[in-house]
């Protein structure tokens, strides 16, 4: 059971990247990490508030929902997940934050344009709205898998909802959430003046590229 | 006299979240509680700043705002407070802010649109507003009561002046004064390039319903 | 000199509420204190960053803003403030910021209209637009003096600058600069998406009144 | 090699004034400051967490952004930080970042005016906009050593990715990269409701003289 504590800890530990850069209030927004090799995952617990959300706090459910252990039910948004982890065997993280920026953008229903290298970088070209889709089954996890299978972005904005993101581990899932909100408040601003100048589709493909294979150590 | 001392506590630790959530500023916000069972509540003093907020130095007052216990004067809007404890027995808690998107809307005199998932799930629909109203004698209290008692609502804008916000405790109200700058915030960004669409009827009852009844723990 | 002494703490702890509601950055902010019935003043000195603003970093002056006392130089806006000094023998307490939102309505040379009743409460009306004027000389000064002087606003926007604020004591003049930037802030929101209703002028004359004579303890 | 030692802690320090200042998320941001003397530079670490970067974890290259000394790979900007080195011989410190309102302006490709004293006082007049330029080579050197190279600016923004600073020294392009974004967001702010009026070529040239040669200590 070590891989799980392991996971326990890493999963507790970065939800305070959310509060840290401010993409949740309150308990609303969620870290899960899927299990190598078990049909299990790690997620918080539901209306637990960050500053409980010690590793002993978290819970492992299959991938279906059902707690398999842990004290407390999983969070509400445990559906979506699992339908994510059952379809996309490559995501290995999966997070939910309602992002103010992101949200905005989610609310309009509008994609996010491809007019930052930042976003060239990290999302490929124009970031994805999903539809409009209530919680209690697996409406929001087809949202998600059908509007990110098909696309080079770890994100999309689920309409008068808010952001999903994935990753191949759950850091990379919540980078993803961290980079989205950044780039969704700084188009946000570009475009309350004006309107940014696209980047050409050449140059997003070279920058996603370079990004994706150079970037880090 | 130890459920007092408790609810000393308690409220002076969630005042703590107004200042987290940057609700408030200097000493402009409070949050009081019904002490159960009594014609008693445990409110913030009057111009005393948020670091000096010991359990000590809460004050407890009747129902008619006099004070019965504590070193200092009340908050100048415990008449308010007072007014909605004798008219909506339901009420455990209130909360008031100046909090800058919720009181933007408080300017204009304009209800918030039910466009967020979020806002469905904690206020039922559009959060309205309320009258413009004097301090200094019931005029708050009965604008505030008259405006949430026949709304789902949690949370009234106070035209020109900011929102409050009720709950079935005092953590409760805190938990909504959040929720609502946190709304009031998302659908300020979406408003600003567009029109965010609304959530349809239905769909906003049966997530009120849900997050009601199955949220948390 | 034990007054000086005194003096020289609390104008260095008041500048931690500068950083603490983010009105300044680096070292572009000050906060001075008259030293009562001396034509002395205790002031930032220039340059230094908030971090190191221990009360001996502190420097006073005369009223012509001449070094009396301290290792340093004082701050650039020293002659602003000494001016002030000079002209408003009821003002013990200056505080300059270039607080976003307050410097924004001063870059368009427009006042912030009385639209809430927190700037009814403690402004007592519109906050007022003073001329654009040169460091260097009295030219800053004589903005402020003549502005305020026929104004119940302890704020000025001085134009394509920023602000000043007064008090009967540094206390007050930081409270202002504090409030100041929170209701530029918040009715510059409302002006995005509409217009807010101005409150009416008998309404404004009893909120000040009665603001000014009953809150707080 | 102490004074490399040195600079290593310097601009470890240094990077925590961009967190400090929001100026950067995750790991997307740097400083690096030239070794006097020598055709060396310390630089960030690429894709190193800011929580992590000890003195230890900086890297030392030469003005080709070939590594010298460290365990690390140095940031993807290098090359950009060593053009800027080789061709402006007076410049000993250079800051990247996606500080998010001076990158909306970039990503619109518009220069700020200068509608601010500060703006006069630190950058002389606008602050210009440099060419779309791909990572990989010389080319977003290159724009910011041809942009820079005819203005009093410290900054440029780049178009569709954010803005570059330089100083006499590593602290002095911090602080133009904090001054930037502080002036790019109340300009910003200025410009939603109307139009800040500019400032007289005449009063720029003066307030620049007087800010170059007398502010500080």
């Amino acid at each position: 059971m070590s891989v799980i504590q392991d996971l326990r800890r890493t999963v507790a530990d970065l939800h305070r990247e959310l509060t840290r850069y401010e993409l949740v209030i309150w308990t609303a927004g969620n870290v899960s990490a899927r299990v190598p090799g078990q049909d299990l995952m790690v997620i918080k617990p539901s209306g637990v508030s960050y500053d409980q959300l010690t590793p002993e706090a978290m819970v492992v459910t299959d991938l279906h929902g059902n707690l398999v252990e842990g004290d407390y039910s999983p969070s509400s948004d445990t559906a979506a997940h699992a339908y994510v982890y059952r379809h996309m065997p490559e995501v290995n993280g999966v997070v939910h934050t309602h992002s103010p920026y992101a949200t905005a953008w989610a609310a309009r229903g509008e994609p996010i344009p491809c007019v930052l290298t930042m976003i060239a970088d990290e999302f490929g070209g124009e970031i994805p709205v999903g539809p409009f889709a209530l919680i209690g089954d697996d409406s929001i996890g087809q949202g998600i898998v059908e509007t990110l299978r098909d696309s080079r972005s770890p994100a999309v904005l689920m309409r008068n909802h808010g952001p999903f993101t994935i990753g191949k581990d759950a850091r990379a899932a919540v980078k993803a959430a961290v980079m989205l909100e950044d780039v969704a408040r700084t188009v946000h601003f570009a475009h309350q003046l004006g309107t940014p100048k696209p980047i050409e589709q050449h140059h997003v493909d070279s920058l996603y590229a370079r990004y994706q294979n150079v970037y880090g150590q």
